[in-house]
């Protein structure tokens, strides 16, 4: 089990700081979407420069031009780039070609999927490689919640591994483990804890 | 009718140098998506800068984080974010919020919406400035058009406006012209036209 920490709304100097603090503890790097949005590709190539050791994740939520968009990542030294599963079967298909080119791996953002199970059994057949448990602020005010998502998205894959977040902290992630993903996504229970090695360090520790 | 310029796979100083070579003919200015991935909102302001006279799209695509992440734009220099129709009424509402406290405007992105006239008109109750048709490959695959999205839309919008994407080029903007949107999007039809001072001014023309 994985622990990915994402990194949204802080500039470059101050993620870099954030994720120093909390590197011992963590495998992934996540380079948000707003921080994406705000840095472009150059937040990935310095924290993938400033963490040799670690994975990047760009979540740039690809909606279209798969292949091109994935690849900006890939060469950007992005080992994960998102794509989202309500955007259509070409554009996965594209980004799939580009993560199998640059021998790097594909994570679908679930978030906007009304019902999950037959699109999890499509985005198993297009070969992508996680499929991450996102559900929606507005989702959530009617009634779902990340940890009932994260239930019928373990029960409905088959061969895919399962990425989660949603307001995962020191306090929560017991919940979580128990449901055995592959990879455990925390962001502010990280980065805005007031002591974020220590919050780090709690959280890895509940997932051995 | 407005002309756009969409700027998608260039990098920054040669899409200064083909924005300025269309600059006669054109009103707004594309970051497209990919380009945003690529150079962030350095990409909005260098060209904000250099075109100060021309309004700026950002085509962040938003599916999440509405209000922070049309901010950003609004706060580089963008007159005009977008955000995806396929995405929750929470985050159309929170880019919509956003505009209204820069003085901006939102477009909502149509890709991905099956079925066109109840999402319109949810998005007009929303408060949008624009409705963009985009067809997305796969759904021309299955025998829609652009022209036929927005002919669509043009007959079930009340009062937001519309801009209209799809191959157009100086060969077939009359088509798009007919239907009377209040944008039309143009990306290499001028972008990559062996002149696209020439080509943008065919077009503007058949705007008149």
């Amino acid at each position: 089990m994985k622990l990915q920490l994402a990194l949204d709304d802080f500039g470059l100097p101050e993620a870099i700081e954030v994720a120093d603090k909390a590197k011992d503890y963590i495998d992934i790097i996540e380079i948000g979407t707003p921080f994406v949005i705000d840095c472009g590709m150059e937040a990935v190539r310095q924290i993938a420069q400033h963490f040799p050791d670690k994975e990047v994740l760009a979540d740039e939520k690809i909606m279209d031009g798969g292949y091109h968009e994935a690849a900006l990542a890939f060469e950007a030294g992005a080992e994960y780039v998102t794509v989202l599963a309500v955007t259509s079967d070409k554009t996965i298909e594209g980004c799939v070609k580009a993560a199998k080119d640059y021998g790097k791996q594909v994570v679908v953002d679930m978030i906007g999927v009304k019902d999950l199970p037959p699109r999890v059994a499509e985005l198993e057949q297009l070969g992508v490689d996680y499929l991450a448990v996102h559900t929606a602020v507005d989702e959530q005010a009617a009634g779902r919640t990340p940890l009932g998502d994260l239930k019928v998205m373990k029960e409905c894959a088959t061969s895919v591994k399962i990425a989660v977040a949603g307001g995962i902290n020191a306090s929560t992630i017991r919940d979580y483990v128990a449901l055995d993903p592959e990879i455990i996504i925390v962001g502010s229970g990280i980065g805005h804890a007031a002591d974020p090695a220590a919050a780090a360090r709690l959280i890895k520790e509940a997932m051995n």
